[in-house]
């Protein structure tokens, strides 16, 4: 399938989390993974890191505003998954194609993601309930 | 990262649906996919479907049996993310291997899952509440 919204690979999955650390060292008790990028992003009020074992990767992701949209998912669902991102060729291409699709859109543009990446978010309203990002593929400096 | 451990690209995520057929319709009238395979897998009180655009898969799944862990699953969280799936070379050795790190494990080997692959699941305790598969890498008729 080709397109803008011709899904490439699941880039990573990410939870919510209270406490990173504590997160990340029960994880790693587990798996085998390396942290790639940690990050406070401020206009989003959390503090993020991606960790990988190589292939796909799992993101963390912690509020720090407590009125924001984060620690507002995690005071109503509790700890755990949270999003899912799909690679595409292009954020912008993909997010102009949904709209003509007629779906609920969270970000009407791409907008910087965790360790450069653009990103955008399709409202769960419509992806079954399930929160999706589209990622830019091959740009920034987590892959 | 090398070893039965190393986890590679993320093979798809599973969400659980009451009606398999109207919540492919809405997922399809925001996103592009494509049917790979549909099975009933009656051992797991299943009728599971995996979707794609080429790259990484959704895969539906409705419980047939009401007392299985699927319908359990679904009548206490509701529908949307059930769990996801990261490939690994060796699925019996990755699960011998996370026995010895003291991973609660739901599966102790490999058994088939949709499509053909060996499939095994870890107990989501040990992984940050978020259920997760481990799948065989290039077995199986989906990929």
């Amino acid at each position: 399938m080709t397109g803008p919204l011709a899904l490439g690979p699941i880039h990573h999955v990410g939870y919510v989390v209270a406490d990173l650390d504590a997160a990340l060292a029960a994880l790693r008790a587990t798996l085998p993974l390396e942290v790639t990028v940690r990050e406070t992003m401020e206009e989003q009020g959390v503090e993020a890191l991606m960790c990988s074992g190589g292939g796909g990767a799992i993101e963390l992701i912690r509020p720090l505003d407590p009125e924001g949209a984060i620690a507002r998912f995690m005071a109503k669902r509790g700890e755990g998954f949270h999003h899912v991102a799909f690679e595409v060729p292009d954020v912008d291409a993909a997010l102009a194609e949904l709209r003509g699709r007629g779906a609920e859109l969270i970000d009407e543009r791409g907008r910087r993601g965790l360790g450069g990446h653009v990103v955008g978010f399709v409202h769960p309203r419509s992806t079954l309930g399930v929160l999706t990002e589209l990622i830019g593929a091959g740009h920034g400096d987590v892959h």
